[in-house]
Protein backbone atom coordinates (compact mmCIF):
# COMPACT_ATOMS: atom_id res chain seq x y z
CA UNK A 1 0.00 0.00 0.00
CA UNK A 2 2.41 3.19 -1.16
CA UNK A 3 -1.03 5.28 -1.95
CA UNK A 4 -3.79 6.04 -0.14
CA UNK A 5 -7.43 4.40 -0.89
CA UNK A 6 -8.64 7.50 -2.67
CA UNK A 7 -5.48 8.12 -4.80
CA UNK A 8 -5.64 4.12 -6.24
CA UNK A 9 -9.67 4.78 -6.58
CA UNK A 10 -9.36 7.57 -8.35
CA UNK A 11 -6.36 6.49 -10.48
CA UNK A 12 -8.25 3.36 -11.60
CA UNK A 13 -11.55 4.81 -12.63
CA UNK A 14 -9.52 7.39 -15.06
CA UNK A 15 -7.46 4.36 -16.19
CA UNK A 16 -10.29 1.66 -16.27
CA UNK A 17 -13.21 4.11 -17.07
CA UNK A 18 -14.60 1.88 -14.73
CA UNK A 19 -16.50 2.50 -11.03
CA UNK A 20 -17.33 -1.25 -10.98
CA UNK A 21 -16.75 -3.45 -7.46
CA UNK A 22 -17.89 -7.30 -7.48
CA UNK A 23 -19.23 -8.47 -4.98
CA UNK A 24 -18.10 -11.81 -4.31
CA UNK A 25 -20.71 -13.87 -2.04
CA UNK A 26 -19.72 -17.29 -3.02
CA UNK A 27 -23.18 -18.98 -2.32
CA UNK A 28 -22.62 -22.93 -2.91
CA UNK A 29 -26.55 -23.29 -3.95
CA UNK A 30 -26.14 -21.15 -7.08
CA UNK A 31 -22.57 -21.59 -8.16
CA UNK A 32 -22.33 -24.16 -11.12
CA UNK A 33 -22.55 -27.67 -10.55
CA UNK A 34 -19.78 -29.48 -12.06
CA UNK A 35 -17.57 -27.33 -10.00
CA UNK A 36 -19.46 -28.70 -6.05
CA UNK A 37 -19.16 -32.38 -8.41
CA UNK A 38 -15.59 -32.13 -8.91
CA UNK A 39 -14.54 -30.32 -5.60
CA UNK A 40 -15.03 -30.14 -1.50
CA UNK A 41 -17.02 -27.11 -1.36
CA UNK A 42 -14.29 -24.73 0.17
CA UNK A 43 -12.11 -25.94 -3.15
CA UNK A 44 -15.39 -25.18 -5.30
CA UNK A 45 -15.47 -21.79 -3.67
CA UNK A 46 -12.02 -21.04 -4.03
CA UNK A 47 -11.68 -21.81 -7.86
CA UNK A 48 -15.18 -20.14 -8.32
CA UNK A 49 -13.52 -17.04 -6.94
CA UNK A 50 -10.31 -17.21 -9.05
CA UNK A 51 -12.12 -18.00 -12.14
CA UNK A 52 -14.64 -14.93 -11.29
CA UNK A 53 -11.62 -12.53 -10.77
CA UNK A 54 -9.30 -13.70 -13.40
CA UNK A 55 -11.92 -13.29 -16.44
CA UNK A 56 -14.19 -9.92 -14.73
CA UNK A 57 -10.65 -8.25 -13.85
CA UNK A 58 -10.60 -5.82 -17.03
CA UNK A 59 -14.14 -4.29 -15.89
CA UNK A 60 -13.76 -4.30 -12.05
CA UNK A 61 -11.75 -1.36 -10.15
CA UNK A 62 -12.29 -3.59 -6.99
CA UNK A 63 -13.41 -6.97 -5.30
CA UNK A 64 -15.49 -7.03 -1.90
CA UNK A 65 -15.20 -9.59 -0.47
CA UNK A 66 -18.49 -11.09 2.07
CA UNK A 67 -17.08 -12.77 5.05
CA UNK A 68 -20.39 -14.77 5.90
CA UNK A 69 -20.03 -16.98 2.53
CA UNK A 70 -15.84 -17.55 3.65
CA UNK A 71 -16.73 -17.91 7.70
CA UNK A 72 -19.52 -20.61 7.03
CA UNK A 73 -16.64 -22.91 5.30
CA UNK A 74 -15.66 -23.62 8.86
CA UNK A 75 -11.58 -23.75 9.62
CA UNK A 76 -10.53 -23.91 5.63
CA UNK A 77 -12.57 -20.58 5.35
CA UNK A 78 -9.87 -18.40 6.40
CA UNK A 79 -7.03 -20.31 3.70
CA UNK A 80 -9.88 -19.59 1.41
CA UNK A 81 -10.35 -16.07 1.48
CA UNK A 82 -6.75 -15.69 1.60
CA UNK A 83 -5.95 -17.84 -1.54
CA UNK A 84 -8.83 -15.47 -3.40
CA UNK A 85 -7.47 -12.11 -2.19
CA UNK A 86 -4.06 -13.62 -3.41
CA UNK A 87 -5.54 -14.08 -6.84
CA UNK A 88 -6.96 -10.65 -7.33
CA UNK A 89 -4.50 -8.31 -9.40
CA UNK A 90 -2.50 -6.22 -7.11
CA UNK A 91 -3.44 -2.98 -8.96
CA UNK A 92 -7.06 -3.47 -7.92
CA UNK A 93 -8.70 -2.74 -4.55
CA UNK A 94 -10.29 -4.81 -1.90
CA UNK A 95 -12.72 -4.53 0.82
CA UNK A 96 -13.87 -6.44 3.53
CA UNK A 97 -17.21 -6.88 3.81
CA UNK A 98 -17.33 -7.91 7.37
CA UNK A 99 -19.85 -5.02 8.73
CA UNK A 100 -17.80 -4.73 12.19
CA UNK A 101 -18.41 -2.96 15.37
CA UNK A 102 -17.72 -3.39 19.00
CA UNK A 103 -16.07 -1.34 21.77
CA UNK A 104 -12.53 0.33 20.96
CA UNK A 105 -10.34 -2.64 22.16
CA UNK A 106 -11.83 -5.30 20.13
CA UNK A 107 -12.47 -3.00 17.26
CA UNK A 108 -8.26 -2.67 17.33
CA UNK A 109 -8.56 -6.45 16.80
CA UNK A 110 -10.61 -6.40 13.93
CA UNK A 111 -8.85 -3.45 12.68
CA UNK A 112 -5.42 -5.37 12.93
CA UNK A 113 -6.65 -8.77 11.53
CA UNK A 114 -8.49 -7.15 8.21
CA UNK A 115 -5.76 -4.28 7.47
CA UNK A 116 -2.34 -5.64 8.67
CA UNK A 117 -2.91 -9.54 8.56
CA UNK A 118 -5.15 -9.87 5.64
CA UNK A 119 -4.01 -6.82 4.40
CA UNK A 120 -7.15 -5.86 2.58
CA UNK A 121 -7.29 -1.76 1.78
CA UNK A 122 -10.65 -1.06 2.68
CA UNK A 123 -13.64 -2.43 5.01
CA UNK A 124 -16.99 -2.17 6.44
CA UNK A 125 -18.53 -1.71 9.45
CA UNK A 126 -21.65 -0.98 11.55
CA UNK A 127 -21.86 2.57 13.12
CA UNK A 128 -24.10 1.36 15.82
CA UNK A 129 -21.13 1.98 18.83
CA UNK A 130 -20.32 4.84 17.62
CA UNK A 131 -17.31 6.66 17.47
CA UNK A 132 -14.96 4.76 19.35
CA UNK A 133 -15.96 1.55 17.57
CA UNK A 134 -14.85 3.19 14.11
CA UNK A 135 -11.66 5.00 15.20
CA UNK A 136 -9.23 1.86 14.97
CA UNK A 137 -10.36 1.75 11.33
CA UNK A 138 -9.90 5.22 10.62
CA UNK A 139 -6.14 5.10 12.27
CA UNK A 140 -5.01 3.53 9.70
CA UNK A 141 -4.56 6.64 6.79
CA UNK A 142 -4.28 4.49 3.55
CA UNK A 143 -7.05 2.51 4.23
CA UNK A 144 -10.96 3.58 3.60
CA UNK A 145 -13.78 2.14 5.88
CA UNK A 146 -17.47 1.99 4.68
CA UNK A 147 -19.00 2.13 7.45
CA UNK A 148 -23.01 1.29 6.78
CA UNK A 149 -25.32 4.61 6.43
CA UNK A 150 -28.55 3.54 3.91
CA UNK A 151 -29.15 0.29 3.54
CA UNK A 152 -30.20 -1.61 0.32
CA UNK A 153 -32.27 -4.52 2.21
CA UNK A 154 -35.93 -4.04 3.45
CA UNK A 155 -34.72 -3.97 7.02
CA UNK A 156 -33.10 -0.86 6.18
CA UNK A 157 -36.00 1.04 6.02
CA UNK A 158 -36.59 -0.41 10.23
CA UNK A 159 -34.25 2.32 12.01
CA UNK A 160 -32.58 4.25 9.16
CA UNK A 161 -35.37 6.28 8.40
CA UNK A 162 -36.35 7.08 11.96
CA UNK A 163 -37.17 10.58 12.33
CA UNK A 164 -33.92 12.28 14.28
CA UNK A 165 -34.29 15.80 15.12
CA UNK A 166 -35.46 16.71 11.37
CA UNK A 167 -33.65 14.61 9.31
CA UNK A 168 -33.62 10.44 9.43
CA UNK A 169 -31.00 8.62 11.23
CA UNK A 170 -29.18 7.30 8.36
CA UNK A 171 -28.10 11.50 7.71
CA UNK A 172 -26.98 12.00 11.63
CA UNK A 173 -24.70 9.04 11.10
CA UNK A 174 -23.49 9.93 7.57
CA UNK A 175 -22.47 13.47 8.96
CA UNK A 176 -21.17 12.00 11.95
CA UNK A 177 -18.98 9.75 10.56
CA UNK A 178 -17.17 11.76 7.70
CA UNK A 179 -16.86 14.28 10.96
CA UNK A 180 -14.83 11.89 12.58
CA UNK A 181 -12.45 11.12 9.51
CA UNK A 182 -11.82 14.71 9.42
CA UNK A 183 -8.22 14.52 10.75
CA UNK A 184 -7.16 11.84 8.25
CA UNK A 185 -9.72 12.57 5.48
CA UNK A 186 -10.56 9.92 3.10
CA UNK A 187 -10.51 6.90 5.54
CA UNK A 188 -14.22 7.38 5.97
CA UNK A 189 -16.82 6.61 3.52
CA UNK A 190 -20.55 5.04 3.64
CA UNK A 191 -22.45 2.23 2.16
CA UNK A 192 -25.35 3.85 0.65
CA UNK A 193 -27.77 1.36 -1.37
CA UNK A 194 -28.71 1.81 -4.99
CA UNK A 195 -32.29 1.38 -4.02
CA UNK A 196 -32.64 4.67 -2.66
CA UNK A 197 -31.58 7.01 -5.08
CA UNK A 198 -33.24 9.87 -3.37
CA UNK A 199 -31.21 9.34 0.26
CA UNK A 200 -28.25 9.15 -1.98
CA UNK A 201 -28.61 12.34 -3.93
CA UNK A 202 -29.21 14.28 -0.30
CA UNK A 203 -26.33 12.69 1.23
CA UNK A 204 -24.00 13.51 -1.87
CA UNK A 205 -25.40 17.23 -1.35
CA UNK A 206 -24.11 17.41 2.18
CA UNK A 207 -20.81 15.22 1.60
CA UNK A 208 -19.73 15.89 -2.26
CA UNK A 209 -15.87 14.75 -1.15
CA UNK A 210 -17.01 11.36 0.80
CA UNK A 211 -16.35 8.06 -0.92
CA UNK A 212 -19.71 5.85 -1.66
CA UNK A 213 -19.58 2.50 -1.43
CA UNK A 214 -23.51 1.47 -3.70
CA UNK A 215 -24.50 -1.97 -3.62
CA UNK A 216 -27.79 -3.16 -4.56
CA UNK A 217 -27.46 -2.39 -8.46
CA UNK A 218 -28.41 -5.21 -10.36
CA UNK A 219 -29.94 -8.15 -8.66
CA UNK A 220 -31.27 -5.99 -5.75
CA UNK A 221 -33.13 -3.74 -8.63
CA UNK A 222 -31.11 -0.44 -8.42
CA UNK A 223 -31.04 1.36 -12.12
CA UNK A 224 -27.33 2.10 -13.06
CA UNK A 225 -27.99 5.38 -14.88
CA UNK A 226 -30.18 6.91 -11.64
CA UNK A 227 -27.35 5.73 -9.50
CA UNK A 228 -24.82 7.36 -11.61
CA UNK A 229 -26.34 10.58 -11.82
CA UNK A 230 -27.40 10.70 -7.89
CA UNK A 231 -23.78 9.77 -6.49
CA UNK A 232 -22.59 13.05 -8.55
CA UNK A 233 -18.82 13.76 -8.94
CA UNK A 234 -17.54 12.56 -5.82
CA UNK A 235 -15.67 9.39 -5.35
CA UNK A 236 -17.79 6.07 -6.05
CA UNK A 237 -17.69 2.43 -5.93
CA UNK A 238 -20.91 0.42 -7.18
CA UNK A 239 -21.26 -3.05 -6.50
CA UNK A 240 -22.79 -5.61 -8.00
CA UNK A 241 -22.67 -9.33 -7.10
CA UNK A 242 -25.34 -11.88 -7.66
CA UNK A 243 -25.97 -10.79 -11.35
CA UNK A 244 -22.33 -11.15 -12.14
CA UNK A 245 -21.41 -14.05 -10.28
CA UNK A 246 -24.33 -16.46 -11.32
CA UNK A 247 -24.98 -15.43 -14.64
CA UNK A 248 -24.24 -18.51 -15.74
CA UNK A 249 -24.44 -22.13 -13.42
CA UNK A 250 -22.79 -23.69 -16.08
CA UNK A 251 -19.17 -24.08 -17.88
CA UNK A 252 -19.34 -20.98 -19.21
CA UNK A 253 -19.68 -19.52 -15.60
CA UNK A 254 -16.78 -17.35 -15.49
CA UNK A 255 -17.37 -16.22 -19.42
CA UNK A 256 -20.75 -15.12 -18.57
CA UNK A 257 -19.37 -13.14 -15.54
CA UNK A 258 -17.51 -10.79 -17.83
CA UNK A 259 -19.56 -10.20 -20.05
CA UNK A 260 -22.11 -9.23 -17.28
CA UNK A 261 -19.47 -6.77 -15.76
CA UNK A 262 -18.43 -5.54 -18.68
CA UNK A 263 -22.11 -4.57 -19.52
CA UNK A 264 -22.29 -2.92 -16.13
CA UNK A 265 -19.45 -1.05 -16.59
CA UNK A 266 -20.15 0.35 -19.80
CA UNK A 267 -24.32 1.18 -18.26
CA UNK A 268 -21.91 2.69 -15.18
CA UNK A 269 -20.13 4.44 -17.73
CA UNK A 270 -22.94 5.93 -19.82
CA UNK B 1 -28.93 -28.89 22.75
CA UNK B 2 -31.83 -30.22 24.13
CA UNK B 3 -33.89 -27.52 26.18
CA UNK B 4 -33.63 -23.97 24.74
CA UNK B 5 -31.16 -21.21 25.77
CA UNK B 6 -33.76 -19.89 28.93
CA UNK B 7 -34.71 -22.92 29.91
CA UNK B 8 -31.16 -24.04 30.38
CA UNK B 9 -30.34 -20.34 32.06
CA UNK B 10 -33.09 -20.71 34.35
CA UNK B 11 -31.64 -24.29 35.50
CA UNK B 12 -28.42 -22.73 35.65
CA UNK B 13 -28.91 -19.79 37.73
CA UNK B 14 -31.08 -22.00 39.86
CA UNK B 15 -28.34 -24.87 40.63
CA UNK B 16 -25.67 -22.62 40.85
CA UNK B 17 -26.99 -19.04 42.30
CA UNK B 18 -24.94 -17.54 39.46
CA UNK B 19 -25.88 -14.94 36.71
CA UNK B 20 -22.06 -14.33 36.09
CA UNK B 21 -20.83 -14.49 31.91
CA UNK B 22 -17.49 -14.83 31.74
CA UNK B 23 -16.41 -12.85 28.93
CA UNK B 24 -13.44 -14.32 26.75
CA UNK B 25 -11.33 -11.15 25.52
CA UNK B 26 -7.69 -13.00 25.59
CA UNK B 27 -5.68 -9.72 24.59
CA UNK B 28 -1.78 -10.85 24.67
CA UNK B 29 -0.73 -8.00 26.01
CA UNK B 30 -2.70 -8.19 28.92
CA UNK B 31 -1.89 -11.79 29.33
CA UNK B 32 0.73 -13.56 31.62
CA UNK B 33 4.12 -13.33 30.26
CA UNK B 34 5.43 -16.59 30.81
CA UNK B 35 2.62 -17.84 28.48
CA UNK B 36 4.26 -15.79 25.84
CA UNK B 37 7.36 -17.12 26.28
CA UNK B 38 6.89 -20.47 26.50
CA UNK B 39 3.92 -21.06 23.62
CA UNK B 40 3.61 -19.40 20.28
CA UNK B 41 0.54 -16.57 20.75
CA UNK B 42 -1.82 -19.03 19.11
CA UNK B 43 -1.19 -21.59 21.74
CA UNK B 44 -0.77 -18.94 24.92
CA UNK B 45 -4.21 -17.57 23.63
CA UNK B 46 -5.65 -21.27 24.37
CA UNK B 47 -3.67 -22.51 26.97
CA UNK B 48 -4.93 -18.81 28.68
CA UNK B 49 -8.65 -19.30 27.91
CA UNK B 50 -8.94 -23.28 28.74
CA UNK B 51 -6.96 -22.28 32.44
CA UNK B 52 -9.64 -19.50 33.12
CA UNK B 53 -12.65 -21.86 32.01
CA UNK B 54 -10.97 -24.41 34.55
CA UNK B 55 -10.96 -22.41 37.57
CA UNK B 56 -13.57 -20.24 36.57
CA UNK B 57 -16.47 -22.95 35.80
CA UNK B 58 -17.78 -23.03 38.69
CA UNK B 59 -18.97 -20.13 39.38
CA UNK B 60 -20.19 -19.18 35.89
CA UNK B 61 -23.31 -19.81 34.09
CA UNK B 62 -22.16 -18.71 30.27
CA UNK B 63 -18.89 -17.72 28.44
CA UNK B 64 -18.92 -14.74 26.00
CA UNK B 65 -16.12 -15.61 23.40
CA UNK B 66 -15.26 -12.67 21.70
CA UNK B 67 -14.33 -12.81 18.11
CA UNK B 68 -11.95 -10.10 17.78
CA UNK B 69 -9.41 -11.82 19.35
CA UNK B 70 -9.31 -15.13 17.68
CA UNK B 71 -9.74 -13.37 14.25
CA UNK B 72 -6.64 -11.51 14.80
CA UNK B 73 -4.54 -14.55 15.69
CA UNK B 74 -4.73 -15.71 11.33
CA UNK B 75 -5.75 -18.99 10.02
CA UNK B 76 -5.46 -20.67 13.35
CA UNK B 77 -8.12 -18.04 15.08
CA UNK B 78 -10.91 -20.76 14.63
CA UNK B 79 -9.16 -24.00 15.41
CA UNK B 80 -8.17 -21.82 18.61
CA UNK B 81 -11.63 -20.75 19.08
CA UNK B 82 -12.97 -24.64 18.51
CA UNK B 83 -10.79 -25.90 21.11
CA UNK B 84 -11.37 -23.44 23.61
CA UNK B 85 -15.65 -23.66 23.03
CA UNK B 86 -14.82 -27.77 23.68
CA UNK B 87 -13.28 -26.96 27.26
CA UNK B 88 -16.40 -25.21 28.10
CA UNK B 89 -18.55 -27.81 30.57
CA UNK B 90 -21.73 -28.99 28.49
CA UNK B 91 -23.83 -27.47 30.76
CA UNK B 92 -22.52 -23.93 30.83
CA UNK B 93 -24.12 -21.71 28.27
CA UNK B 94 -21.74 -20.27 25.14
CA UNK B 95 -21.95 -16.90 23.46
CA UNK B 96 -20.37 -15.84 19.83
CA UNK B 97 -19.69 -11.94 20.74
CA UNK B 98 -19.23 -10.90 17.43
CA UNK B 99 -21.65 -8.41 16.40
CA UNK B 100 -22.75 -9.53 13.48
CA UNK B 101 -25.47 -7.80 10.92
CA UNK B 102 -26.34 -8.24 7.53
CA UNK B 103 -28.56 -8.64 4.19
CA UNK B 104 -30.59 -11.31 4.62
CA UNK B 105 -28.83 -13.67 2.72
CA UNK B 106 -25.71 -13.08 4.47
CA UNK B 107 -26.77 -13.41 7.78
CA UNK B 108 -28.21 -16.74 6.80
CA UNK B 109 -24.83 -17.93 6.57
CA UNK B 110 -23.28 -16.09 9.47
CA UNK B 111 -26.64 -18.06 11.77
CA UNK B 112 -25.41 -21.33 9.83
CA UNK B 113 -21.78 -20.65 10.78
CA UNK B 114 -22.03 -19.82 14.36
CA UNK B 115 -25.04 -21.77 15.50
CA UNK B 116 -24.24 -25.16 12.94
CA UNK B 117 -20.77 -25.31 12.73
CA UNK B 118 -19.67 -23.83 15.84
CA UNK B 119 -22.18 -25.24 17.92
CA UNK B 120 -23.03 -21.96 20.07
CA UNK B 121 -26.00 -21.23 22.00
CA UNK B 122 -26.13 -17.25 21.78
CA UNK B 123 -25.03 -14.59 19.31
CA UNK B 124 -24.48 -10.94 19.43
CA UNK B 125 -25.80 -9.00 16.29
CA UNK B 126 -26.03 -5.26 15.15
CA UNK B 127 -29.70 -4.18 15.00
CA UNK B 128 -28.77 -0.98 12.24
CA UNK B 129 -29.85 -3.39 9.04
CA UNK B 130 -33.62 -3.92 10.69
CA UNK B 131 -35.52 -7.15 10.81
CA UNK B 132 -34.20 -8.80 8.18
CA UNK B 133 -30.79 -9.07 9.62
CA UNK B 134 -32.08 -10.66 12.18
CA UNK B 135 -34.76 -12.91 11.39
CA UNK B 136 -32.13 -15.73 10.08
CA UNK B 137 -30.87 -15.98 13.55
CA UNK B 138 -33.93 -15.75 15.37
CA UNK B 139 -35.12 -19.22 13.04
CA UNK B 140 -33.34 -20.91 15.58
CA UNK B 141 -35.65 -22.10 18.46
CA UNK B 142 -32.67 -23.26 20.97
CA UNK B 143 -30.68 -20.20 20.52
CA UNK B 144 -31.06 -16.72 22.00
CA UNK B 145 -29.80 -13.43 19.88
CA UNK B 146 -28.53 -10.85 21.52
CA UNK B 147 -28.96 -7.21 19.39
CA UNK B 148 -27.39 -4.25 20.56
CA UNK B 149 -29.39 -2.10 22.50
CA UNK B 150 -27.54 0.23 24.64
CA UNK B 151 -23.72 -0.22 24.94
CA UNK B 152 -21.52 0.62 27.66
CA UNK B 153 -18.72 1.78 25.34
CA UNK B 154 -18.18 6.06 25.64
CA UNK B 155 -19.56 5.93 21.61
CA UNK B 156 -22.68 4.09 22.86
CA UNK B 157 -24.12 7.83 23.40
CA UNK B 158 -23.29 8.93 19.32
CA UNK B 159 -26.92 7.01 18.33
CA UNK B 160 -28.58 5.60 20.67
CA UNK B 161 -29.60 7.96 22.91
CA UNK B 162 -31.27 10.14 19.94
CA UNK B 163 -34.93 11.43 20.24
CA UNK B 164 -37.35 9.23 17.75
CA UNK B 165 -40.42 9.91 18.56
CA UNK B 166 -40.06 11.11 22.34
CA UNK B 167 -38.12 8.33 23.14
CA UNK B 168 -34.06 7.25 22.59
CA UNK B 169 -33.60 4.93 19.74
CA UNK B 170 -32.62 2.36 21.47
CA UNK B 171 -35.52 1.40 23.19
CA UNK B 172 -37.48 1.79 19.84
CA UNK B 173 -34.45 -0.52 19.09
CA UNK B 174 -35.62 -2.65 21.88
CA UNK B 175 -39.13 -3.07 21.60
CA UNK B 176 -39.15 -3.77 17.63
CA UNK B 177 -36.19 -6.49 18.23
CA UNK B 178 -38.29 -8.02 21.33
CA UNK B 179 -41.46 -7.75 18.43
CA UNK B 180 -39.25 -10.04 16.28
CA UNK B 181 -39.55 -12.71 18.30
CA UNK B 182 -42.66 -12.58 19.27
CA UNK B 183 -43.43 -16.20 17.38
CA UNK B 184 -40.20 -17.68 18.84
CA UNK B 185 -40.19 -16.16 21.83
CA UNK B 186 -37.24 -16.55 24.51
CA UNK B 187 -35.13 -16.44 20.66
CA UNK B 188 -34.07 -12.51 21.13
CA UNK B 189 -32.69 -10.93 23.98
CA UNK B 190 -30.77 -7.33 24.36
CA UNK B 191 -26.91 -6.22 25.03
CA UNK B 192 -27.91 -3.15 27.54
CA UNK B 193 -24.50 -1.87 29.17
CA UNK B 194 -24.05 -2.29 33.02
CA UNK B 195 -22.85 1.57 32.74
CA UNK B 196 -26.60 3.32 32.29
CA UNK B 197 -28.62 1.39 34.89
CA UNK B 198 -30.90 4.37 34.16
CA UNK B 199 -31.97 2.77 30.83
CA UNK B 200 -31.13 -0.56 32.21
CA UNK B 201 -34.87 -0.14 34.45
CA UNK B 202 -36.66 1.95 32.02
CA UNK B 203 -35.83 -1.08 29.10
CA UNK B 204 -36.71 -3.33 31.79
CA UNK B 205 -40.06 -2.08 32.92
CA UNK B 206 -40.99 -2.11 29.10
CA UNK B 207 -39.79 -6.10 28.36
CA UNK B 208 -40.20 -8.32 31.56
CA UNK B 209 -39.06 -11.28 29.79
CA UNK B 210 -37.03 -10.38 27.59
CA UNK B 211 -33.80 -11.91 27.97
CA UNK B 212 -30.58 -8.99 28.89
CA UNK B 213 -27.01 -9.63 28.36
CA UNK B 214 -24.92 -7.20 30.64
CA UNK B 215 -21.54 -6.28 29.82
CA UNK B 216 -19.96 -3.17 31.90
CA UNK B 217 -19.54 -4.75 35.24
CA UNK B 218 -16.23 -4.46 36.52
CA UNK B 219 -13.61 -2.73 34.20
CA UNK B 220 -15.61 -0.85 32.86
CA UNK B 221 -17.64 0.47 35.97
CA UNK B 222 -20.59 -0.84 36.83
CA UNK B 223 -22.18 -1.57 40.59
CA UNK B 224 -23.33 -5.17 40.86
CA UNK B 225 -26.24 -4.24 42.84
CA UNK B 226 -27.34 -1.49 41.09
CA UNK B 227 -27.01 -3.79 38.11
CA UNK B 228 -29.17 -6.68 39.70
CA UNK B 229 -31.67 -4.06 40.63
CA UNK B 230 -32.13 -2.55 37.47
CA UNK B 231 -32.77 -5.66 35.65
CA UNK B 232 -35.20 -6.87 37.93
CA UNK B 233 -36.39 -10.70 37.97
CA UNK B 234 -36.55 -11.04 33.59
CA UNK B 235 -33.34 -13.11 32.90
CA UNK B 236 -30.09 -11.77 32.66
CA UNK B 237 -26.73 -12.77 31.98
CA UNK B 238 -23.87 -10.26 33.84
CA UNK B 239 -20.61 -10.55 31.66
CA UNK B 240 -17.28 -9.53 33.38
CA UNK B 241 -14.28 -10.06 31.13
CA UNK B 242 -11.10 -8.30 31.59
CA UNK B 243 -11.43 -7.66 35.78
CA UNK B 244 -11.41 -11.80 35.50
CA UNK B 245 -9.12 -12.77 33.23
CA UNK B 246 -6.46 -10.24 33.68
CA UNK B 247 -6.96 -10.51 37.87
CA UNK B 248 -3.44 -11.48 37.76
CA UNK B 249 -0.56 -11.63 35.16
CA UNK B 250 1.82 -13.76 36.50
CA UNK B 251 1.59 -17.70 37.23
CA UNK B 252 -1.54 -18.06 39.84
CA UNK B 253 -3.62 -16.04 37.13
CA UNK B 254 -6.19 -18.42 36.78
CA UNK B 255 -5.92 -18.76 40.52
CA UNK B 256 -6.58 -15.21 40.56
CA UNK B 257 -9.32 -14.94 38.32
CA UNK B 258 -11.58 -17.74 40.10
CA UNK B 259 -11.54 -15.48 43.25
CA UNK B 260 -12.72 -12.18 41.23
CA UNK B 261 -15.45 -14.53 39.28
CA UNK B 262 -16.27 -16.19 43.08
CA UNK B 263 -16.77 -12.30 44.54
CA UNK B 264 -18.52 -11.02 41.57
CA UNK B 265 -21.11 -13.90 41.50
CA UNK B 266 -21.68 -13.48 45.03
CA UNK B 267 -21.83 -9.96 45.02
CA UNK B 268 -24.32 -10.29 41.89
CA UNK B 269 -26.66 -12.88 44.21
CA UNK B 270 -26.56 -10.04 47.27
Amino acid sequence: MNVTFLEKLSGLRAQKSSVLCVGLDPDPEKMPVHLLKKYSVSEAVRVFCEQIIATTSPFAVAYKINFAFFEALGDEGTQVMRSVLKSIPDEILTIADAKRGDIGNSASFYAKSVFEDLEFYSVTVSPYMGKDSLLPFLNYPKTCTFALARTSNAGGNDFQLLDVGGEPLYVNVAKKVASWAATTPGTAGLVVGATDVKSMANLRKMLPEVPFLIPGVGSQGGSASEVMSASGSGPVLINSSRSILFASAGQDFAQKAAEIAQITQEELGK
